[in-house]
């Protein structure tokens, strides 16, 4: 298949991340990770996002979330998140299926939650007829590429504990936030407030595999249970732990989520100048968004792949990713500028 | 950790599984299914499976089997199964939960349901105070290591659609009943009349990965969406297509399941004249069902690991695997007999 | 307890449908609804709605609407309707809880949907990572107290029926429509297009009951075993039937919702010239909202009962009744003007 | 309608209860639980049933049963109850739908769940692959129509706390057991260990109306969402209130169940010199369950309706009402016996 810009999960294993999976395939190991090697990675955890911080396997992203929310929320709770949240707009409804629970959407510009704009949705407390908020859930980095400051998750996380509320942060791309603001896992969750995180992996080079963080041990209380019933207990463990530790040893994860960012930064300076592509959100990630002429798009998809963001309005998105290299980008880059010519 | 016979999920990858996983991880492929790989293997299951067969991947036996279901029941409808199965015991809930419907629990000897077993299950149809009997769910190989003969199955699917009711077939241990019947999988499935399989890998020397075989195509119709609601579609699936892909070349599967049901055999054999081990199931399969001596199990335990699996009656459970050896057998039984000198 | 403006469900049982009850609470009668008054007036409904229409009784408000939606949705399936709607705001969550389905909430000025507003939220169709758009779902009279013209609905249906989908109607308040507009039952719904109606009771007179009104057979199919699941079959079914059908007789219906819009169009006419009300809504059913002075609505609380509806713009919400009478609004106007005094 | 046998459910409305409805049938009360006439029984419910007793009015029986279990129960849970249990048989799986849980089901002679019974399904505690034992669940009266003296009551709690679990009573007729044991509710309940019970109104003379009392304040905590949130919650909550009050008023409770359990004894006794008719279980209560001629049942159908309970032993259920006389018992073993001439 041709290469491109489509996902951040269009490109494969991270030689180093394989590598792991094939050193663990040895004999036998309990299963459902009761075994060494996962005991051993949920310690890593520990180092890394606090000793509070229960660590918890699970398949997917949607699993991801959806157990996080799980452990915070009943079936009567709101959550609050952006109208552009993956958890509204990508998980064909498995929140509302699997919580019950009500999804309250905010718009936003950048795909970011502010307390302005939540506060609007934070009424009805105590009252019997309304689903009650109890989770605020943004996504970091957010899907449209941008970024939180500290300060802002802080200030959301004040927000939401002021009103006996929880804060969830999607980070299936957290790894690319903490390379770009150069802070660490803890330093960019617990030491902010954070209570519950997806963490991800496969869009970080893992073959399959995220996490879920619980910073409250509340919280992680049942959640044992949860991920069983939700179909989100792997069998072989040792395989999906062996990705993390290899992910988190020497900091690849900066490595990998790191050359991603830069690919966006190099790819948004090259088009800076380029008038028939105006970019569209910061990038601050690895994402860049831009509005394009549409007859530039039908040229480059024939040798590109990457999504229409909204056809409407001409808006398109391309994924960086840890195998996406500086070739790639000028080759992209090349490629616009001869058509334009 | 130490060898044993506690589960087919404690062995690892198998070499030439694992091999098939790094031959793909080359460059981009799209996500979620739509590759190149995944087109490949569906292919080849409709030549398994017959061409009505719509395989789906899924990530771990209780997401097939949930799936599965969900594809045949609506949250009114009850599905029968043995009190044994798989779906009752084993996974918290999760069909409950997912499907929101009972399941009618038939109690047996050998794990196998028959249509007088099941019959007296069958009434209050169309009477809106009951749960309506939409599914007879078996499993095999079963939980206790024996096996449907194909007319016996043929008899299921019979009562099932006499009565509109669905046949499904928890066939985490597929392979090993197909190895040890010597039948194409059709002919244990589509030609008995099967209408969805819920089609194991990991418990035969997979990473991960199930997929679940649908023989009707409305029962296909709205599954990707349910799958993906269900938080059990994977991203980078060309990996899990890989796998079944080698699983299947060369019939690489009855290479395992052959295996893994042989050294069973072995073991049963080997045991037949040691008295303090009394086999108590059929040993049809890649399990030995045995009531052993408390002291001869705490010794047993010291060197190898496996499950009780009733306590009160002093029942183990043995399951081999693709990784067993004779040198395991051997070395196992030995142990025992030196033990009762 | 002080009369007031406080909802339609704050009044009592109309002296005629009580005299209902009371005439077939005679010996005994088959429960569930087997029973002979309750085919009766089951019967009475095709006259009113069409020889199509397939009438069930449900408990509440929220039982008709969620169970007039699983008519129609599956748990992937998405439901569109105004931000303002019931099933958003004031069923704590029960849509998404009883049917697992996404809410797509529009912004609406006047309570009111129209093609305009839903179409943004017509897209994904296929797409397994979205949940899939299936129900327009409408209130008529709104929850704003507005009226949809006959044609507006006929468009939303014909907008509906084009991308597959269905349009329900929560009709809670559809006799107000249907008086003000003067139209009968079946040229407000089954002419239109409407596919499934919440038809309301309890909010006119009667002292507890729904209709779920289905306008296609194969959604009737399987509601008897929904509505079970929901526990929202009535027992003692003869009394619920015995309110319907006073309801319905000698238009009864017509009287009591009659009276409630005539006593909205009085509190509006008379407080027109009072600077202090601003009424910020069309007064087209039983409903007045108005900004007021907020000393005045202090004043006002004292002597009668009514709700704020946004206290951050000072709008409270004057609902009419059955029971509302012109001494009512005259006292109520004059209490207000020597307020203004 | 023919009078008859076939259910408590199949009398009507009790005069005191009907003419306590007419009497609360004035003016305006607020909706939704928040007016004079509920807060006073509620008060009076703590007067029956201790202190701690917190009481909720729902709509019906199954409702009561599924908010009862919810306010005890998670997904992951599972509920300990007879094989004969309604909340297994009668609600068409709404326990599962609403709760997600599994009902783990006991086989009995009697209705009668006891320890010895139970213990074999309390395992897995703490296993994630197990949904973990949290409720027991009894009927008193059973479906069967016999009793739970109190110490059986009390010995079942204790098993259940012993295990962290807790006792759940179907009480849809609690008052025909505390009748026939001449105990006071709270007798029958809180100082037994009782944690939750469905107190039931309906069968004894309500129009309609049950009652959840939870003997826990944790239990009651989020009570009211989860009622909103499954659709029971009661708008002009009054009329349901009123029932209920001149249900306790005067211990008209006690008449009515008092009549209903008398009936059933008259009827037992005249029948057990008829060799035709084999009374099979102990009447305990308001219900006979007797074998008998298929051909004399027949016959007894033209007259008077009742339900077969199983086709396949002929054995029949008759159930006795608030309204059975001692003309309708000897005008119907007179039907018998001049049969059998």
């Amino acid at each position: 298949m041709k290469r491109g810009f489509g996902s951040d999960n269009h490109s494969g294993i991270h030689p180093k991340i394989l590598r792991a999976i094939e050193k663990v395939n040895e004999s036998h190991a309990v299963a459902y990770g009761d075994d060494g090697y996962t005991a051993r990675v949920l310690q890593t955890f520990k180092m890394h996002f606090g000793e509070k911080a229960e660590g918890f396997f699970v398949f997917n992203g949607t699993g991801a979330n959806i157990l996080a929310l799980k452990a915070m929320a009943q079936p009567f709770h709101a959550v609050v998140c952006a109208e552009t949240a993956h958890i509204n707009v990508d998980e064909c409804g498995a929140p509302e299926r699997f919580l019950g629970c009500k999804l309250l959407t905010v718009n936003t510009k950048d795909g970011k939650l502010t307390p302005e704009l939540i506060l609007p949705k934070l009424h009805g407390f105590g009252d019997q007829h309304h689903a009650q908020p109890t989770v605020i859930s943004i996504s970091q980095s957010t899907e449209l590429g941008t970024l939180y400051q500290p300060e802002e998750i802080a200030a959301l996380a004040q927000l939401a504990h002021h009103h006996n509320m929880y804060l969830h942060v999607d980070g299936s791309r957290f790894v690319n936030a903490a390379a770009a603001l150069n802070l660490s896992f803890k330093e960019l969750s617990a030491d902010l407030g954070v209570d519950a995180l997806s963490f991800g992996g496969t869009k970080n080079g893992l073959m399959m595999g995220e996490a879920v963080i619980l910073f409250r041990p509340e919280l992680a209380e049942n959640f044992k249970y949860h991920r069983k019933q939700a179909a989100q207990l792997y069998s072989k463990m040792r395989f999906v732990s062996a990705q993390f530790e290899a992910f988190l040893e020497n900091d690849l994860w900066k490595e990998i989520a790191g050359n991603a960012n830069k690919m966006a930064q190099l790819l948004a300076q090259k088009l800076k100048t380029v008038n028939a592509v105006k970019i569209v959100q910061k990038v601050e990630a690895n994402a860049v968004f831009a509005v394009i002429d549409p007859e530039l798009k039908k040229q480059l998809l024939n040798d590109y792949f990457f999504y229409d963001w909204d056809e409407n309005r001409n808006e398109v998105r391309w994924m960086c990713s840890w195998d996406t290299t500086e070739a790639d980008i000028i080759h992209f880059v090349e490629t616009i500028k001869i058509f334009l010519r």
